[in-house]
């Protein structure tokens, strides 16, 4: 098995010939799943938490759609790393056996929007570090949420835009507080890093897969000709499985 | 003439007794009024076009509020080192008058805040290099335009929030033009620094006053007694003038 290293050459075919510089191994004992879904949402996990803040052990890090293909990974990677996670997800009816899932994948705490803007919030705070390093998928009033918790010269990272609203940061925090705002794109740091650095990020993935610490998110196979009903699946609202196509 | 390395301390004094330690000692060389003004203003100014992208000559700098005291000093201190500033000041009855007297400061460009947000920017871009930094004292839709003119991977930094509005950010610019958010509060950055620092940077403006690229904003000169006059002045729109007190 092998990923691309500019996937953007094209993956809807079942027969390509390639240089070996534009592919990457993937190890034989990494499961399927696992090697399908490896090269896009762990590696813009590992990025967002290696490249912004100097996390250490016990240091925690929050994060918005938290079940979300990296807001998983992110758990995963965060737990290796000895990393403490705070999720937020939205409230849904079957909120508990959401917060068990990611619980069973290393999350200490999963909170939900309503909770996190709850002024309760102070307490939990007295348990917890406040974090260094939020991870923003949504936008709106869930990053201003994630803003107002971020320590004192903290970093929030975007990188999704669910609720399709801009950032809103409060000047005050900007000045007061050194918060500072960034945004990732893994394909962006593709471009900026060589094929040596991919190799060892998927490299230092698979470690993690191999030591039981990092699995592909929950995924339905689906053959190519009901792609319409992979699409239809994927937009419903709390959706939490990956549409795989089978070729 | 000296400063304080910690004004908090008190100025509103005619005698006071300091350790040599918590003073710095301003040339005799510089005028009153400058050497009045300098701890201030054109500190916050050196350090926001030093301390967050490293600018060359030609480069260019983008920032609202030009008219204010930093807004002068940004322009001063930005045309002593070879970079172009694009300054952004509110429309008003005298722009003319408000315009020349920046480009006499050393501004290459002013334009209202309608102007930014008119699609012919698009052309004032072909001949001018899209700025790498973008220096915010306003908030609002004002920091909103400064952030759609940034140059990809660009900086802006928030000092002020003059229109009472957050900062906001478009996800898209975050994650596909990788633009920085960032704040700046002088007196944070002096207590992350040493005084040794404080005095180097005093010096280094001092050099740029001695040189005639670095003068005081427009003053007016106030009795103490007279504190109520120079309050209200100083709440008046567009007004150009410090008020200074004497004692």
């Amino acid at each position: 098995m092998s990923v691309w290293t500019h996937p953007d050459s094209g993956t809807w075919r079942t027969e390509a010939v390639f240089s070996e510089e534009a592919l990457i191994r993937i190890p034989s004992d990494i499961p399927l799943h696992t090697a399908a879904t490896l090269s896009v949402n762990p590696c813009t996990a590992y990025r967002m938490l290696m490249d912004f803040e100097q996390l250490q052990p016990g240091d925690s890090v929050i994060q918005n759609a938290a079940n979300s293909g990296v807001g998983q990974a992110v758990i995963q990677i965060a737990a290796a790393l000895g990393l403490r996670t705070i999720n937020v997800v939205r409230d849904r009816p079957d909120i508990h056996r959401l917060t068990d899932r990611l619980k069973n994948l290393g999350a200490e705490y999963v909170i939900t929007e309503e909770e996190l803007r709850n002024h309760e919030m102070k307490n939990f705070f007295k348990d917890v570090p406040r974090p260094r390093l939020a991870l923003n998928c949504v936008g709106g009033k869930s990053s201003t949420e994630l803003l107002r918790h971020l320590a004192p010269g903290g970093t929030m990272v975007t990188y999704g835009g669910m609720a399709k609203q801009p950032v809103i940061a409060s000047v005050s925090l900007l000045i007061f507080k050194d918060l500072k705002l960034r945004g990732f794109w893994l394909s962006q740091w593709k471009n900026d890093h060589s094929r040596d650095h991919l190799e060892e990020l998927i490299l230092t993935l698979c470690h993690f897969v191999r030591q039981g610490q990092l699995t592909a998110p929950a995924c339905s196979e689906v053959p190519l000709q009901d792609h319409h009903h992979a699409l239809e699946t994927s937009m419903h609202p709390f959706t939490s499985s990956k549409q795989i196509f089978i070729m």
